[in-house]
């Protein structure tokens, strides 16, 4: 039996047996990254300060994972009240265990000073206009391409996201492939706003261009109406290399919205799917992952069991109270530390290099 | 001894020690495009149909890759004579070696509808002016990055390039960088164009807002003078994966400049590097490609020994009279498939290969 600071929270035996696939294996980390208006709507987004600043957010977590610093805002990212993005989690991670890591751009405003790849995205409008995406199946194309020449190469591919607003279109995007995503998803904030995302939902789903059933029958339609530009780019890539090699989807509520998306456009991936994601998801009482991803099908849930209660940094001992929770792939990137490392590195590894890159951050912040 | 059909063009015994490096390595190919203006200036390029349409070229080349057939142009990219790009050689060994490819813009007009990486490149202007590029010094760190984490997982990197006037821009950089590249760049033109070339290469030295000295000692310098955005892009990418890894620099003329940006910047590079061209650059009595890289350092040549000679379509046999010769990393490409199949796949199976994607995309052509 294999021994990891992971918790079983879906599937356990599929998941098991995911585990013993890819324990030992080296994987590649690509975060996809947008940009959506609807993340400026007040109130549904704590990933900024302020809601006109999230714009900058993903770009800034790809350059805090490639450099360490972001290098297109001081600083980085964080909450309305000062709680630093969790990229920092990602990031540690990466320190940890070598791995290629690769930027897609769905959709931004704001570009990251890295290489990064492009593959004809463009940022998201107000999904409440039930026009959100411009071309989501070309988009969806290009990922799906790149899904399966990354998967040429490597053993293990986990997939994160960066974009503000993510858990508000989510929860739109499964409501018009017709599933139950009501009170599900997940927030950002402690106190998760859910009649304000669902009002923000039905406004969009009222405005689209498209019946029920269409968008039922069409996820690409779904998204077109009410997505984010970081789900047909996160769908392609997963489909694509989950029809040769394990993919690990790492996120929560957001990325259970994606695998909806993959289970509509490409069924016979799911098979080589799991969802990586956090304690502080599993354990929210104000959301319910496995009720989303039970609607899709039987896909393992593995969550990092990473504990920030010993710190002594109240902006990290806040995570056990439910702020942040989850973000740029950090959960399902840990889980895949856990597992590449065969166990030795777990959730005191994990808090250690949290612990070492916070204090370094903030005291670039206080300059 | 390793047996393939490579002929040892320069330092032999290098040249085996590599070969045996990669014998049986599954590769990833990188095909860096960019455009130039100075591909414009009529005679300079063979690469289009007519000067104007060379900004397409590049584009076409990775559709054609990654597709089997090009998007934003009707058919494929061809010389004023109409023969077809050596992408369909390029082409043929991803079909008979199944590797990862992908694509960096270093700078272009026409982008492809594909994915690729975006690095920050800028196209490039007329290097008469003297002022070729924009911030050669911000593509060549992030292609670094890149070619690092490329390296992770990777046992061999491939390197290509695709930009109509490559050659020139390549005389016009080594004599800034303090080479003799006079009378040595190869043309896919049959008659090469050596004295427009250097005149050319001679009106942008003389309009060059650096010194001589600081050109030579700085090979940002001398190509953000009178370079082209493929060569920043790719000598990063280089020097970022051969700090861990062999890389085969697929190209002639236009690689040996590359080559030289490499010594000058990360002259610890060098030690795993191998020119891979074909055997009509290395058998050109009009260019030098060894009296080049002799300047630069022991770095072995390897070319694939092809041979369209045999072949019943004059479209093909052509190159034997040096038409076309090199380019989309034909040469390179080639080599590290003979390589990979450790000899089973040569000179015989790429003759097939390409003559079957011909008749096809000729049919295409004529539709």
């Amino acid at each position: 039996m294999h021994k990891a600071d992971i918790i079983y929270a879906f599937e356990e035996q599929a998941g098991r047996k995911f585990v013993e696939r890819v324990w030992g294996k080296v994987p590649t980390f690509a975060v996809v990254i947008g940009n959506t208006e609807t993340a400026k709507i007040p109130g549904v987004s704590a990933a900024g300060a302020v809601p006109e600043i999230t714009d900058f957010t993903p770009a800034a977590d790809v350059e805090l994972l490639h450099y360490g610093r972001c290098k297109c805002i001081d600083g980085v990212p964080v909450t309305p009240t000062g709680i630093p993005t969790p990229g920092i989690i990602t990031m540690s991670a990466l320190q940890l265990c070598p791995m290629p890591q690769f930027a897609i751009n769905g959709g931004v405003r704001v570009r990251p000073h890295t290489p990064y790849f492009e593959i004809e995205g463009t940022p998201g409008g107000d999904i409440r206009t039930g026009k959100a995406l411009e071309d989501p199946e070309r988009v969806y194309a290009n990922a799906l391409l790149l899904g399966r020449e990354m998967a040429k190469n490597n053993e293990c591919l986990v997939v994160g996201e960066s974009i503000a607003g993510g858990t508000t279109t989510a929860l739109a995007a499964l409501l018009a492939m017709g599933y139950d995503g009501q009170g599900k998803v997940s927030s950002s904030f402690i106190d998760n706003p859910h009649s304000l995302k669902t009002q923000i939902a039905l406004e969009g789903l009222a405005n689209a261009p498209y019946s029920k059933e269409e968008m039922r029958a069409d996820p690409l339609k779904a998204v077109q109406a009410v997505g984010d530009p970081m789900m047909p780019a996160a769908a392609g890539l997963v489909a694509g290399a989950a029809e040769s090699i394990p993919v690990i989807m790492a996120g929560g509520t957001q990325m259970a919205a994606v695998m909806a998306m993959v289970k509509g456009l490409s069924p016979d991936s799911l098979g080589n799917l799991a969802l990586g994601t956090t304690k502080w998801i599993v354990q929210d009482k104000s959301s319910d992952v496995r009720g989303i991803v039970k609607q899709i099908g039987p896909v393992p849930i593995l969550a990092a069991d990473l504990d920030f209660g010993p710190s002594q940094h109240e902006g990290l001992k806040i995570y056990e109270q439910g702020l942040v929770k989850e973000g740029v792939g950090a959960g399902g990137i840990s889980v895949a530390t856990f597992l590449s490392s065969r166990g030795k590195i777990g959730k005191n590894e994990m808090l250690d290099a949290v612990q070492r890159n916070y204090v370094q951050l903030m005291s670039i912040m206080r300059k």
